[in-house]
């Protein structure tokens, strides 16, 4: 009645702690192994294999645990074919659907190995044949419509997951935790550098930010490095938009404070103001273009044609109407801006950057900075494994930033 | 030029530090003041009246300050009448728009003062008369329509702050700041007394919760409360519900971990496949009803015919077929079920209890209740001025507020 | 039976909130209180008057309220003479003892009024005489003797509160909260501005510093500082010196880490070993004069003549050779240093800067900057009401200053 | 020129981790490995056995590499002699010498291998002769004298590191994490149990405690629990206990408080008060035999016959008669109460938490409770590998463990 399955991993699976936690997944998930082989590199630099025998009490668990092993990379010694159902009710997904990691993934049909296109954790694999090709794309729940084929169980899919390499400098950062004390102006410059390679291999600087960038005095910064050329899509709420607008709006009074030091006051009324000017002139870029808003973040992304998706969330005022009052649609506007980006930075927000963690294929870099321990913490145990957290202060984060990556940057 | 204006206020000035701060917003607002008399109590249980001049550049700018020293029960001596323009633009507020206090408010029309019906802030007031009766009712800028009549200017608005009894023992705490180090025990049997109080005038107790109320093991205390009749509506996001639901899915596995307090770990697998079997019955009262859900708080909810809104965010998974996933739509849902509230219990949630923070009347006792300071901080810094904030470990918290409402609770 | 007084109170009484403070304080202590007079200025600029008749049960507790409201610079109409009383047994103050508060404070003996000389808060007030001159100093509980000559009671004594000037534009931070967003650039050239002033006055600069100067990386940055002239005095304990001294020592394990931002791992054993090789040399300085010691914070507070006083603490390992390990032996140390401090910086530690704003007059400016917002309230609470507090990351503030205080600083 | 040793380390070094921290200890030290061997049980049950040699750039490097292995519990395969110097400087070991972990030791000394009777780590190994009879103690630096015979180097020296049960139900909690979201009510019955063996194996319950204890309200549960015979030794500091002494002298003013909620106001003066007095008496016993001490926890310890240890720091006021007021002496007098300690319990201090886990040997249970995630990662962090972390509310906390642990426990 038991049920088996031969499985195999590469890597460094003793000195990552790799086999540890494979090990755990199994117990956790109630199943039972014997290690068939390991052959651990004699030198430092040797990569292990290990052959584990898995067992659970039924097919159905033993399933389950191997796609929960796949997101170690554990992949099964045969594979065999992959297994598809159609769906046969709108947002849900066929029983014993494959859920999805966020690593890449490989899924075979009539003997071929084929790429997932967008790889994104806690989806399904919807197969799509038009002529003689066959595509595989990941789709979220919400997505799939009657008639679509879904994978179905862990045959036939090979995951992998990115060696970390050891001897990397830059982004060591983090390996195992999340600490204030760590020298800080060492992982600004990594950040930097992080930023820049991206730009030169031609791809995108994906930003995801909370109103705290505009509180903490930040937005001069933000604003030097959009027109410096290393912001190219912003994911946010309506909350930094609003603040934003509300201190360019509004700014001799709001402006003396943030000036002066003397922190922001709960102006709800401003608040209230600057959305309504906003709402009045249709968008933020027609609030540009009629000359009412003439400073701050969101005016200098439209002016320099930076794309931005603000999502809307439950305790909105307003919103802006650019915000994306349904979630579902605002997530299907993010996933439409990550093609090409080869960075993201997290900056003070807990929800948008859970939100995009949750979408961003493992292989794009990540950073996270919060003043707040606890968001940094959750975003890494989310399985965003590529992950790296910094807990700073975000408004000295960003200038410091920005003296890395604009020459000549020196706050007005 | 500069425009002048004489208000009034009445109160304990002098002990409640109120004075201090209707000067700070003067100060804020760029106005100038003088007190042309202050008649203070001579004894300790006296109040005291103070009547002030207020300048400001411009009568806009005088407009505004007038609105904002509304927010302190700051009123004009010769208040007149309320002043109205017509909407021009869906969703857009006319110039000018008087911006609401979550304060019983009233307004003067043709010589009578009328009540505003459902004060929540941020919002506007809009005027409509049926055959003989006029009616003022609160609108968030949303869902105001061309042709509404909307209140402009501080002028015949008159708003009462609720005198805090300096005697009550009952909600005293957390009178000036948030601590950890209170004395926990007091503050429990505080909200039970509440609770009950509520109760007994015939009044609903709304709950917010987020998922920390399950991971802390607090899910069979919160059943018990349902049961006993102490939860009437609760206001989640996506995240408590599924966890919930997950949890009783799913009960072997994570029964394990919630019972040997193993921490929960992070089966993504779980919660995603629990989505799917809810998405597939087409609602949370479906599945209870079909029998594939059997125990929880959402289960208790429904089987004792409770109310829950639950409001999608941009972070969702899924989500559940009962979920809001336009915020909008989610907060008129919400707003929808505040009649008749006569108590807020809040519980590890920043987001819903901002969003109900947002809409709540000043007249409903609110506690908000979380480990992380920043979290109550954040909600009485808001304006919700009625808020009490306690930070304390949820799980605990909830285990003895079950045993201080329920004869007999204990836990399994 | 129950015993008044009539005191009064001058400054800007209204929009400080420091009458509400007074009427809390009479509420706290049981007392009660008619208000005699009150003279409101007319104006924003002008100050406030009140005479206030206090009543508690009896003359005991009366006296206990008039010492609490000296603190807010509440002062009796008829103050009379100051009563002595002998102390009778080391270390222990004769019952009806004046506490003293860390402010401005006059005693009338003989008809004259004679100022405390060491303002210090929770201490006695000594009255010496030596020939025609009479001194009143005030003195710790552990340091009192037999037959010295004790303040009792509140009569004869005079506290002036400072005047926090309205219109000043450093130091206006945190004026009423502790926030990590604010506007973080603006603080750190405020704190840049406060100690050169104190420089330029010739006066000194007091740091109390934690481990997490060295964990954060900012060490170089301080060594810039203490060459600059902007270090004269440091407190600490064994742990910043000690982690100062290890980076040093071990620099090429240490150092790789903290040049790479991998984090300091818990290298008990260089940390021992780092002790053992100071306490072979002797001292610190003499570590510093055999050639053992190369770099770091201590050693340029060593090399340039600086001064630095480190307690112990139960936790400490070694200690250092320098190390008080008497607490009270340390605080006598700390007190001795500081005549002549113009400005305090307190960075990374809640114990050292606790125990130094025990000490320290009000008078003396004193920022408090730490990435735990506890640490900063827990300050400001203590009753050092000159307590600025920014809740920041430490690395990158000290970063910072250093760019604003040091020109030409760059980080090697 | 480069140094190697051959070491072995068995138990689960697969799915424990432990294997990966090993070559993470070797990389760190900047040394190399070859794995000789590796026999990895085939089953789950089975235990692994590792031979890895080790290379160094040279002996003075390999030696202090094989010390920090040995907190892993990797020995070499040829342990040798311990080698032995003597200490020619009071205070200072010589170079070279052993330094130490809390885990049970072996020293190998003339063939033989004996015990460390008191382990406990970052100090050094002293051998004395009496007679027939040779021991070896723990010695810390500051207690080492001329003419000591000191271990030096990592022959001849064997430490085994404590097999965690695997199936083990109680103190399974925080395995790899803390957080905030667990099951407490779980977690507050572990403790409980733990407790209880302890007690019935005869041993001893250790407690080290912060003021939070009193301000959270949890005294009354405390003092029931030292009654009911599970409180043998408190280690705290002057502050846990003033802050009980103050509630219960001026029981009154503060009582009002803690029994309304109110929140402690900052009463110096009261807290001042009443060290004064209990200095008066001479000490906390002589303050309770006069009658003027009559409740709270320092009196039921002292009513109960029961120990405690109060060390004091830079911070305090007073202090207490009681208090060690230097802090080698305090550790001295911490280190006489160890012996027959079976369970211990920290609750809302960091620096006697830290200070206790420096001493305690790692054989004996350790759980931390604080509210403040940051206190119970540095315990952890510290090398404390017995250390449990609860994230929760003190005061809730002990309000159930004495719910658990004395029957008909009610709050008065």
């Amino acid at each position: 009645m038991s049920s088996s399955e031969t499985v195999e991993v590469t890597g460094h699976l003793m000195d990552s702690g790799v086999l540890s936690q494979i090990l755990d997944d199994i117990r956790e998930y109630e199943g039972d192994w014997v290690i068939d082989s390991i052959d651990v590199g004699r030198e430092a630099a040797d990569t292990s294999t290990a052959t584990i025998t898995v067992t659970s009490v039924d097919d159905e668990a033993l399933q389950r645990l191997l796609m929960r092993l796949q997101t170690r990379g554990v992949n099964m010694v045969d594979p065999g074919e992959a297994s598809v159902s159609p769906c046969d009710q709108d947002g849900v997904f066929p029983d014993g659907f494959y859920s999805t990691t966020n690593l890449p993934t490989k899924v075979r049909l009539d003997g071929t190995w084929l790429p997932v296109e967008n790889p994104e954790m806690d989806c399904g694999l919807v197969v799509t044949r038009e002529g003689d090709r066959t595509r595989v794309v990941t789709l979220p729940m919400s997505d799939v419509r009657v008639g679509m084929q879904v994978v179905c169980g862990a045959s036939g899919i090979r995951v992998t997951v990115p060696e970390v390499a050891r001897d990397e400098e830059h982004f060591g950062f983090m390996e195992s935790d999340v600490s204030s004390e760590k020298p800080q102006a060492v992982l600004v410059r990594q950040v930097a550098e992080g930023m820049r390679e991206a730009k030169e291999a031609g791809r995108k600087v994906l930003w995801v930010g909370g109103p705290g960038v505009v509180h903490t005095g930040a937005a001069p910064a933000m604003v030097a490095m959009v027109e410096a050329g290393f912001v190219d899509v912003l994911f946010a709420g309506n909350a930094l938009a609003t603040h934003d607008i509300e201190a360019n709006l509004y700014g001799t009074s709001l402006g003396v404070d943030l000036a002066h030091g003397r922190g922001v006051k709960h102006g709800h009324e401003h608040h209230i103001r600057a959305l309504n000017t906003i709402r009045k002139e249709g968008s933020i870029a027609a609030a540009v273009e009629s000359g009412v808003l003439t400073g701050g973040i969101m005016h200098a992304l439209v002016t320099h044609g930076k794309r931005f998706v603000l999502v809307g969330s439950v305790r909105d005022d307003g919103p802006l109407p650019d915000v994306h009052t349904d979630v579902l649609d605002g997530q299907r506007a993010m996933r439409a801006e990550l093609p090409d980006v080869g960075f993201c930075l997290m900056v003070a927000t807990m929800l948008h950057s859970v939100a995009t963690g949750n979408i961003l294929p493992a292989s794009i870099p990540l950073v996270c900075v919060d003043i707040n321990p606890a968001t940094v913490t959750k975003l890494a145990d989310r399985g965003s494994s590529q992950a790296r957290g910094i807990v700073t202060d975000v408004g000295l984060f960003l200038e410091q930033l920005a003296h890395e990556l604009v020459p000549g940057y020196r706050r007005a």
